[in-house]
């Protein structure tokens, strides 16, 4: 009972984009339990198409699970071509034109005619509803023993049709007998060889199985179970996990869904506390990634986007002779950034961020990478931390390794 | 005379890494102007990767390009199962093991025994050498017309092989001997299918070819063109692409590496005019892409994240009794907010947004998704747009949308 993925699109072909739906698609399955052996990914050809269905149900796939070329363009071609290698006709279903009438003029507007050929379905097979965007894609038991599953190339709505539709249905077939369970613990602060040492001979454990991940200076453990139940796999992963916690405190800042954003505004919910923030390097990337966690305007008042030293000297208060003594790269001044937004928004918290994210802007002194991110406390202190971030991962990673940062200086303060 | 790229790697289909590989293969053959036509992944099973190979040379492709399964450990398998499907014998090459006991003697180690393992080449092959890991590729015409390359699967590795040996190699050959030059056409403000409809049937197009894309609100169309020499493609595609600016006019605003906020920038920069933003429901969202753009202190000077009220109030002058009438998500404080940055950091132009991202605060009079974006300019005016984005494509995608929608209007008024 084994599952293959088909990726359609010849900007796929093209290198034009990451092919991330197959690695969702991928570990979904994984999570499943169900076997899948082999990905094809082809362009938006009906020939090609056909073939690789040929080629995987020959292998002995029952379930063919294609993403992309569901749109209203000429070349979205994969319900017809699908349909036509099972010789089954197309007929138009008037729920999904309705559907996509009603998304319209949810914005305004009047449907396009071009789009009357998403609703064309094969006999036979269901409707898989698109809550997102007007492609809808199909489930078709099209022979004895193929099951055609289709979305769109479109990540998040692929996403959404996935989990709302296609795994109660793979349940309800039956498959997916075996249950993956999982968490992804994650680390702020400890490289990826460092926390290796401490996991040491954790990593050759089989059930549960724990696996390292890194990327933008955070690190995560996967730690996954496969049992009957998700139960059964929760009582596996528990030992291991709070075992692979303690060998990481304190770096150790939450699971699966948690960023140091949620678990900051966590930390800050629970006490009655409010947050403001002054950036210059990251230009209002840490407000984005704070404003992320929905519900944050409970604790997040706002901030100032301090990048000229202007804005930094008369929205925040920033010491005109520090700015100019010791540069707007400095310790001293990410204090006061901090303490700025702090008093002028009338916080209990404030941090600040002040650096050369690069490519240019580097000096001797004050080379590409190094970043001051500061902290303003309730009780009316200031610290700042220097990060040397250097010049080599580029100006997103240092942006974004420096907002994280910043979160993680909150988050130890409101542990201590 | 087609390629196609085989990944091997059981980590590809348990979904704990993306394929970056197979993307950059990808584009550099079709850079390379060799045609391919299917990517498959399978795992690291020898009779599944023999499968693999079969078909691919059943389908007619000349050249089998395969990543991953060339390590030390005992599940790469690669080498062994091409060899073993072409029946050709192993020997170990001397000149490899030299290589990676050099490598380790650099790095202050003594070679580990497994890596005698990645010496083993068919007979006939020639060696791939790895600038950077320890594991050798293999170029081997294994039967008439079938060539066999192999890359580790560290993209690193991979990508350095593939520059410095296999391009060469390749082209040694009279493969690669057509170019595939490209424009991509970015829009906003109009939707694909409207666009679509607009460019009618120069999707037929065979060379150059026109093809969509769509993601976050945004409409890209790449004209690609497959010639002799970069001079002629450019030739080639210059009508085509003057044609589709001029149909998707006014919504078409720059090409290949362009953003909204790169094009933005541009114009301001033109201009001498600065820039300062005012954001509530993006969070920071809009300056932190204007800041992405390298060199953007020249015209961005920071804003105000007016996430609580009293901050739109405070730091911006926002008019209390406008707040409390009209309520944060209007035009007037959308305009306010605009303004209010425009006059507090002193800058030529001011951007306001202002709107409900969801998943909660909505109202039936308010709806998740409603967005005002706010525009103040030198002459003193200020003007707001409405945007009605839905509440089915989630916050992060109203977030990004909005602030790029703010983008296009200050575009559109430094055009007007």
């Amino acid at each position: 009972m084994s599952a293959e993925i088909i990726c359609v699109g010849t900007e796929l072909l093209l290198g034009d984009i990451l092919n991330g739906n197959a690695r969702h698609l991928a570990r979904q399955l994984a999570d499943l339990g169900i076997p899948h052996y082999y990905q094809t990914v082809v362009g938006d050809n009906p020939a090609r198409i056909q073939a690789a269905i040929a080629i995987a149900i020959e292998r002995g796939a029952k379930i063919l699970i294609f993403t992309g070329g569901l749109g209203p363009t000429p070349d979205d071609l994969t319900i017809a071509a699908i349909a036509d290698y099972f010789k089954t006709p197309l007929s138009e279903r008037a729920e999904i034109i309705a559907d996509i009438e009603a998304k319209y003029r949810q914005r305004g507007r009047v449907m396009n005619p071009s789009n009357r050929k998403q609703a064309l379905i094969p006999d036979g097979a269901d409707v898989l509803p698109n809550p997102v965007g007007t492609a809808p894609g199909i489930i078709w038991r099209a022979a004895d023993d193929v099951t055609i599953l289709t979305f769109p190339g479109v990540p998040a709505e692929m996403r959404a049709m996935w989990t709302e539709t296609a795994i109660p249905y793979l349940q309800e077939q039956g498959w997916g007998d075996r249950v993956l369970t999982s968490e992804m613990l994650k680390f702020w602060g400890i490289s990826e060889s460092v926390l290796a040492e401490r996991v040491g001979d954790l990593f050759d454990s089989e059930n549960p199985t724990v696996a390292p991940y890194a990327n933008y200076g955070e690190v995560k453990l996967r730690v996954a179970a496969r049992t009957e139940d998700e139960a059964s796999g929760r009582a596996l992963i528990a030992p291991i996990a709070a075992k692979l916690r303690q060998l990481g405190a304190p770096h150790y800042y939450g699971s699966d869904d948690a960023t140091l954003a949620s678990v900051v505004g966590k930390l800050l919910g629970d006490r009655s506390q409010t947050l403001a923030v002054a950036e210059s390097c990251t230009g209002g990337g840490l407000g984005q990634s704070l404003t992320a966690v929905p519900g944050s305007s409970a604790y997040f008042w706002g901030g100032v986007i301090a990048y000229d030293n202007s804005v930094k000297a008369n929205l925040l208060g920033v010491d005109a002779d520090d700015l100019a003594r010791e540069g707007a790269v400095s310790e001293v001044v990410a204090m006061q950034m901090a303490a700025g937004a702090q008093s002028r928004l009338g916080t209990d918290w404030g941090l600040g961020i002040t650096g050369v994210a690069g490519p240019g802007g580097g000096t001797p002194d004050k080379p590409v990478g190094l970043v001051y991110v500061g902290l303003a406390s309730p009780d009316g202190t200031a610290i700042a931390r220097e990060l040397r971030l250097g010049d080599t991962r580029g100006r997103e990673w240092v942006r974004r390794v420096s907002g994280n940062s910043a979160l993680d200086l909150l988050r130890q303060a409101l542990l201590a």
